[in-house]
């Protein structure tokens, strides 16, 4: 059975939960109902320590896809992230409180690297089951950007020899409404249950299916 | 035991559902679990029909608070409304066809009513209860300020002799999650899970309490 | 000729201006360009001063129509606001430190007021000038409501007698751009010389018709 | 003197004008005031036709710094990009009729390109201008970034050697007054004098300096 790496964030930004990895973590023991086999490995908020982290998981559980997940405050559905730039500019100070400007995640890494997932089958296959999502061609210039290029340059670079043909992408998951409650906002939110059920809808498409559907998806701007 | 009756609405505008109705119905049954005795109706959403359908509802349960809930597609919590308008003037026709513009609700009524429930505890009420939700100073000029507005003038007039004493207000939801990925856009949702929960938490706090608490909760424009 | 008394506010919340009153400030000494005579006065963003202020100032010019005009930041047009309550709630300190929550602008006023200007044939007068611009139903519970709700309460009581026949009106105005280049924030902006010819244009209206046009105009929350 | 290639858009998507192509023009013939050779040169909105006259008017002209500017409706002020990715994924059809899907800007071009603008620099510039600006990190995947991403590719293979050292990026503006008026919506606008002072602004940074400041300016998400 496919193995699918999931990956989900610490908390950050002063915010008490992850909501990446609370619903990461409920895919994992039968939540998901088969067709792969999940595995969920939190990844610390940390310039310096997440590709590590990110490393060292893949090396340990050898998976055959892998999705990271991360937190955008304030989108309203599950953005399937198409594009992972090399640059990294923090707006916020990062858990170890490391603010990096205008660097690259590899030094001589390309400019930008594009999801081996089936982007659009994957939002259409969330939007199926019910859950908010589209495809979005920016992951920002934080951590989750830093971790999604990190994934894909490893892949094309250290692991292509190794454990050739791994495919890999990332998903950004709004507030959940507990968070959007507490802070007494009116930002979007998407409950955990829907966003768990919306990210198991995705990652079972991105198993079965290699070539993308070819629909409208993109942005005029 | 308080007896509550709580009305949400018919589908519009296309939808084919509305999750005022979704979210209300399901209250009914011990889902709310106490405090207060639940009765559900659901509202049609054609401006010559709704209000006799209320005043039915309101003579045949005889509740002691009255809370009318409506769809707000596009608002990403819910929205607890303070001020119903004498107005009717209708964007888009309603399920019979008809679009009023610019008529009062009551022809000889006052030009608003606040509502009488304790407006900004039940917003805090259901942000306790982990779901999104505030205080709004508008709730439009389309059926569901019909409603509203019909309501307060029901219980200040013609049955502030009969039913002395009964309160009321609206509360708005937003879309759920189904009919935003069915839409493939990128408004805010909430799961009708949420929204009862929610609900339930504004409508204990509305039957417990009869004086709002003093809190900000007010819009700068 | 018709003499309109327009009203703008002293900045507050910690802005250096306030729109309202450098796009009102133009419009006196022929900007305006003809149809109407126009004075300008600046009123404090003080809950106990507002209103008397306001009072000298339709005393001092005796006029024939007022629009007050005020900052409502984050909005992307002009709104033409057609409902005045009878509710102060201040979500921030006035700029005498003041911040009532939850008390009547008039003591024992109706709980609402109307606008007495055609609003929607002033929205579609300033669109018409190529200002965007709409009808809004609520004002807030800040300084800017406490203002239009007492004008329309001063014309409807007090004057009524000494001053009968005087229409009034709220127009609340976006930021300026060099308000949103110096907060460096992502909120809608309009240049004052767009805000001016769509005040402008929409007093022209309003001093020329009575009678409002029918079209839909209203919101559905 | 530097001379600096402008261009800016037809109309498009039902639009009559085209900002883009509204500003760029103010700022040929003086009003730009000194500092640069500004030449403009308008682009068709068609997928087929773009990069040729792009081509065409940097050999016409051969400029120093070449601009490219596009209308980006919906956001509040001047987007400077930082990154072309290579992907055409047309939501709508061009004005020629055409909507490809998923396929490259160059076939055997890198992922993507960043802007060799001071783009940090450029957007405080604009600010310092009193004009709303920021740093995007996605153009789209219409023909705003065909053009972006073309451009870059052209300076760093084809013109490399014939005409080394020239730099390029991309900024989106707003829709003008006059269309949201228009339209009847209420999206944010900027005015066309506005926008072309921005433009002018961060042109002559651009001019001036080659190395980025190193402030916050990044995304999140």
């Amino acid at each position: 059975m496919t193995r699918v790496l999931l990956t989900g964030f610490e908390p950050f930004g002063g915010e008490p939960v992850n909501p990446s990895w609370q619903a990461v973590s409920t895919l994992v023991g039968g939540a998901g109902g088969g067709g792969y086999e999940p595995v969920a490995v939190e990844l610390p908020c940390v310039f310096d320590r997440s590709l590590p982290a990110l490393r060292e998981a893949i090396a340990a559980h050898r998976p055959d896809v892998v999705v990271c997940v991360g937190q955008a405050g304030g989108r309203a559905g599950l953005s399937v992230e198409r594009v992972a730039v090399n640059l990294v500019d923090a707006r916020i100070p990062d858990n170890a409180g490391a603010q990096p400007l205008d660097v690259p995640v590899a030094e001589n890494g390309p400019a930008a690297y594009f999801a081996t997932l089936p982007v659009k089958a994957c939002a259409e296959a969330a939007r199926a089951a019910g859950v908010p999502a589209s495809v979005s061609h920016t992951a920002g210039t934080y951590v989750c950007n830093q971790v999604f290029y990190g994934l894909m340059h490893l892949l094309a670079t250290d692991l292509a020899t190794e454990m050739p043909g791994v495919r890999g992408g990332f998903v950004h998951v709004p507030y959940s409404p507990e968070q959007v409650a507490a802070a007494g906002s009116a930002v979007p939110s998407l409950a955990i249950g829907d966003c768990a059920a919306g990210l198991d809808a995705l990652v079972r498409i991105a198993v079965e299916v290699r070539t993308d559907i070819s629909v409208p998806g993109g942005s005029l701007h």
